[in-house]
């Protein structure tokens, strides 16, 4: 089965998103799947984020059009990039990197053939005319090298890297989900070497100290209590058990979290 | 044509669907339909609610996944309904009954064989790595023997049952639709029974009177009164003409409404 | 490829919407695409905006199904319209019109055969039980004549047109996007034969004048800045690079812009 999801911040209120799927629905068959529309509108950071967290779970050939782009009409790159088993379109703003990079062994052109494109672009929205069509191409068999041209110039994006050690944690806050969950960029693997599931431990949020408690998953902790667990994408997660932890906790995008379980 | 749906508290912001849907589509080439992922975080009552209005309109055969599931990664159990016509799969917790018992015969299965299951489950996402292939596997025909146990031992949940005199009527609400509608446990046909439509009416809510008229459509009240319906899954509904009616009378889950008409 | 659209106000949250999507999958394996279900409750004028933006990009034969439906169970009438080159299913108040008019040649059948609608017709919900299964037996081939009457009585509905000189232009707000984009009647193709990328302009809004540019594309403003551009449907827009224009500028509906540039 041919598939092309669908990651953008023009939420599904506007049509833009329908727009989008007329035209991929005019040149392919495959199945269209929205990963997500309700991106923070701009926010390239938080779409390259969820896009990292989705690709994992689609069958070779899959095809991601993933589009936030403030720079748009601009002179920005158009990019596809190939993987290991699968393809991602995209302006050249970073948002394709991070899911890129993980799916390994990437080769980046620059979409350049207007044949691939509607007759006429507009200068406002090139998720439909341009990188809607490219994708229908691509996943119905057209080569890369028809629609661009290989580049090895292209923006970049990344997390950053968290401080473990024995003792404590250092990382920061990446994203908050919608149950109101802070994740962080710290790797849950590393953080099950160090550190044992139902003990206690110190959250320091804004110089300020929190008991928390490192469970299993949500259900581990008392109703109300806040909890750090290892999240369903492999990131250490600060929660509340059914409560919203964002909230709570005023904490924002970049945030430091220092864990302190020794 | 198969079908699986899908509803649950997860929001379609995160991009945790669409991994749910990466994995069904990488099993199955089943269509993949939406109930919703808008249910308020944690609230098992309004998924079973909008599960049971929603399952009959389906073809025989449909998968109905839905997962609400606060207690993810706990020892609740995982389950698949059989009924007359389709087939249920989510926790243990309630969730499924109310359009369990109204498809009928009914019969229960406890989901066991790690075979079905993604590969690594996590603690704390059991519907994309549970729920989701059990769901696909079962539409592609894998027997439920196959995949779970029989058992008789779950989790039940109904809405209660109204008082309806000639006289009187008194039920719950149950539900607030987006148009602000207040749906209640009331069943609208025994309410047709005791009264006319145009008939003048009081409503008392928390112990106040209202003056409404019980009609056929929201369109027959005048612009900004207060109306009694049967709304489009046969309970009654307390309304207001082109008005939101739960942010105008304040009322909330649970709440009783006795109708006075004679 | 069968396609059937979706415009609605009733949002996903309450499952309605999947009621249709389950009577359509019951009559028709058609691929079904959400325009959007987020219309503000009740609003016609939004509905048909979308609805005229957004059918442009279908392929032939596609049919729209829009309900945005104050007046259900009313003898409101129920309408198909067929055009050159797709259809349009809908309640008889306005909101097919701007797009059928767009698409051209307009025939409209007032929908008269129970045959072709659910067997118990609901007096709230004739989205679920006439437009859906009409819409559906429509995209299978069952003639326009079996299903209605050809009727020439039926509501209508404009944006209405802008003044268009060499030293300004005078429209009317008529759409805010989800970026905060404000959308006005005005015709971007016109504008351009009086106005150049770059030049500065003054808007008059609510009495007041503002400075603002004229650009190709949002990003050629500067980052806070309040801009004037052809948006995608080729409408001018009022915009400010990476902000929400709507929310600062603090207009509404229906009011009156007036741009001057010389």
């Amino acid at each position: 089965m041919k598939i092309i999801t669908l990651l953008t911040d023009f939420s599904l209120k506007d049509g833009y998103v329908a727009q989008i799927k007329g035209i991929i629905s005019s040149i392919t068959d495959a199945r269209i799947i929205d990963i997500t529309h309700d991106i923070t509108p701009h926010n390239i950071r938080e779409a390259a984020f969820i896009l990292k967290n989705t690709v994992p779970y689609y069958p070779v050939g899959t095809v991601h059009m993933a589009v936030v782009d403030p720079g748009v009409g601009t002179d920005r790159k158009g990019l596809i990039i190939t993987t290991k088993s699968q393809i991602l379109v995209g302006p050249d703003n970073g948002i394709l990197l991070p899911a890129a990079r993980l799916l390994g062994d990437l080769t980046v052109y620059e979409i350049k053939n207007e044949e691939y494109m509607l007759k006429n672009v507009s200068n406002t929205f090139h998720g439909r005319d341009i990188f809607a069509p490219v994708s229908a191409h691509i996943v119905n068999g057209v080569s890369f090298e028809k629609i661009g041209e290989k580049t090895d110039k292209f923006a970049d994006l990344d997390f950053g890297e968290p401080n473990i050690s024995k003792k404590n944690i250092t990382g920061k806050v990446i994203y908050f989900d919608h149950f109101g969950n802070i994740i962080t960029n710290i790797n849950g693997k590393q953080v099950k070497e160090v550190l044992d599931y139902n003990k206690k431990i110190k959250l320091c949020i804004n110089n300020k100290q929190k008991e928390a408690v490192f469970v299993k998953s949500y259900g581990f902790a008392k109703k109300g209590q806040i909890l750090a667990t290892i999240g369903s994408s492999n990131y250490l997660e600060i929660s509340i058990n059914q409560d919203n932890a964002a909230e709570k906790l005023g904490l924002k995008d970049g945030d430091e979290i220092k864990i302190l379980f020794n």
